[in-house]
């Protein structure tokens, strides 16, 4: 296995990651991925790269951008005023799925909520994702709620 | 029914805002309610109120703190550059329950995320709280995903 590493998203990283993000069965009719890239990604970038409780991160192979996530440090007066972690818009690369690399990464995202002071880290994953969610029960999570959304 | 209204939670609610949470079969656990409140309270207080996206609010009655809610705007790529409302820690007080107050309450913060611009709404809610699971179905969320928590 060449070097993997971690960091946080440039805005270089930005059509890579809407590339990953759309190579989902669930996700691709969600997502724009024809050129050149929706402004309304960029200036999501730029919300979330400024935003200090955000953190976008990449995986890399060898230097190549094979995975992303995103981080979301909310604070609040819940469970003795715990800062939470929320982990969303999890991907691997389809050519470098089922090597172990998603459990890599979200295993340094946890490491990231750790390091920063959370007590407890989230996530939600579509109630159609089994896979997902017997990958989320191997790493310790437990299913403990239910996700509800509404679109406006 | 008095006049209800809406606004930012205030250095002076976080007891009573505590006092809400705490009063929970699953939650009391959880909180430290016992005098003079415990500075992590206070701390994340201000934490969640010098972020401009975090909106902890309370609902009043006549005057009179009668429910919670903290809305996080999130802004991520995920689905075209989306800005996400996400609601967590909602309560309405015990002597105030069941009559229709928290699907007010709901509705507020709904409204609060469209303005924002927010173009989903998210919530996650314990698997065992049927009440909630069926408030929420009737304000019109769905239940698309299932939600995992690791404690650090």
């Amino acid at each position: 296995m060449a070097e993997i590493a971690f960091r946080r998203a440039e805005k270089a990283d930005v059509a890579t990651i809407v590339t990953m993000l759309a190579d989902d069965m669930l996700a691709s009719s969600r997502e724009d991925t024809s050129g050149p890239l929706a402004e309304a990604y960029r200036k999501a970038f730029e919300a979330v790269d400024a935003d200090p409780n955000q953190l976008l991160a990449v995986m890399t192979e060898a230097g190549r951008v094979i995975g992303t996530l995103q981080l979301t440090f909310i604070a609040g007066l819940s469970r003795k005023g715990a800062l939470r972690g929320q982990i969303e818009a999890v991907r691997v690369i389809r050519d470098r799925q089922s090597a172990g690399l998603g459990r890599k990464m979200v295993e340094w995202a946890v490491d990231q909520c750790r390091k920063r002071g959370c007590v407890i880290v989230q996530l939600t994953t579509d109630s159609s994702r089994h896979d997902a969610h017997r990958f989320y029960e191997r790493l310790g999570f437990k299913q403990t709620h239910l996700g509800y959304k509404i679109d406006l």
